[in-house]
């Protein structure tokens, strides 16, 4: 089924210990889009400028992604972002940030994705996140991500909006914000309570936990020792998570259970490479020998 | 089979954010020996002093632990530790500390006790861990633990134990301290090539890795909201993990598996209580229950 995704599409330059790269493919809607190109359909819908290489749009596309929603503005630059990481390559402090034609991303959906019946909002103001969904009143499950700034700057929008998906995807440290409290089990719990039908929880090289009213689980990390850039990890683990719920049409417990799985092994890959490097030489062959791996390490 | 332990037996005051007490029993043997008599015959080898509250060794006794190598050293007072932990219940500090007879704590175990076939040598002195592995030569299986602060004082003589032993069991902070990255999976790669024949990193809230020669994996942490004191967390991890090997009379890979995952869980309950309290609330069929529901959290 089609999985409708928006949110940002950016040129990064990512800086870790070992090296520093320049002019990378990135943005929360390009690693989620690439991640669940490998089990669905995906829609992407997005803003860049003139300077746009043409040819990272024929990269979405050679996945079978549908970038009729990817706006070029007339105009304007893309979104960039710098940023450095620490030794320990989770804690990473932006360098710079240009917003540039993602500041004025106003998203129209055309009548043909308004019909998506899986919506993923990435991370973005609260505000335009409701107005995407007006937009997909009809859609099966919509899913959503936000950022420190916005529990900080757009608490009210937020909690509007907690009450309108059906689950939320936030990093640990969100979860802890947003819950007032050290204890990720708790922080997920109360976040729930605030109105998704369900909460992950990502907790970077430590796995993901999983909230829902019946049930609350906790998922290892796929142990690589190859972490080159942990850009985007986190987009392609809900990439690939809704992929796999949009390729199944469905979110049972069990099949969100296993899309929590697939989410986590995808990242895996997603950080062994700058970018989208190493997402670029993998297959959904590969992705099934580490599923293989991984329910073999879980089980005893 | 027996299993001997060599360790600290200590009073903790302990002060959370939620609350304080005193007069705590407490030390790495004391977690580790509790933990340990659901699964198999403990014999304790620590020192305390002429303070030491009789009822205290009745406690163990009461477990089936033999404390014939527990020595009360005339004219000394106990080993006291003092410990604040941050809201995060992760980090902590320790305000106060008083070796006392622990400092002189010199083991010259029983002819019984050199028969041991399963020791472990909770964390000390590495010279002193090393003269008790000269005394059990004839042992099956050798597990130690060790801290920072052996890592930064007395590395040659880590080295030397490492070259000894079949398993070290350390936290996260220790490997990355002795494998000088901040990659856990690299790092037990690194520790394990130091000699130990298998390693096992506790991640605390994060769960545990195992790394040995043919399997790398990571078990995350039973998830509990309850957290009121993660003092002995650790060391009733890798109690319960040696009280089930010793149990089961082997170290095969499937076994080891299983072990680790007891640890997980009665680390689980041990951090629900301050001290042993609620460890002394829990039998060996609540271990069970919480087994049967860590098994289906990790079946997908």
């Amino acid at each position: 089924m089609p999985l409708l995704v928006v949110g940002s599409v950016a040129i990064d330059n990512v800086e870790t210990p070992q090296a520093r790269r320049d002019n990378l493919l990135g943005g929360s809607a390009t690693h989620f889009s690439y991640a669940a190109s490998f089990f669905t359909e995906v829609q992407l819908v997005g803003v860049v400028g003139e300077d746009w290489p043409p040819e990272h749009t024929a990269l979405f596309q050679s996945r079978g992604i549908d970038t009729s929603g990817l706006e070029v503005m007339a105009g304007g630059k893309t979104f960039r972002w710098t940023g450095r990481y620490e030794p320990n390559m989770n804690d990473r402090e932006t360098l710079d940030i240009q917003l540039n034609v993602f500041g004025r991303f106003n998203p129209v959906l055309s009548e043909h994705y308004r019909r998506a019946p899986y919506v993923f909002l990435a991370n973005g103001v609260p505000a335009l996140q409701l107005k995407v969904l007006d937009q997909v009143p009809g859609c099966r499950l919509a899913v959503a991500d936000t950022m420190e700034l916005w529990i900080q700057t757009a608490h009210d929008d937020l909690k509007t909006l907690f009450q309108r998906i059906d689950g939320l995807v936030i990093n640990d440290s969100e979860a802890k914000m947003l819950a007032d409290t050290d204890n990720l089990v708790l922080a997920g719990h109360r976040v729930r309570a605030m109105g998704p039908k369900f909460v992950v929880i990502k907790k970077g090289e430590h796995g993901a936990m999983f909230f829902s009213e019946y049930e609350t689980y906790v998922m290892p990390a796929f142990p690589t020792e190859n972490v080159i850039d942990p850009t985007g990890a986190g987009d392609s683990f809900a990439g690939a998570m809704m992929g796999y719920l949009a390729e199944n049409d469905n979110f049972e417990p069990e099949t969100l259970k296993t899309a929590m799985a697939y989410g986590i092994l995808v990242a895996s890959f997603n950080v062994e490479g700058f970018g989208l490097e190493r997402m670029q030489q993998t297959t959904r062959d590969d992705i099934e020998d580490r599923m293989t791996a991984y329910r073999k390490m879980l089980s005893f």
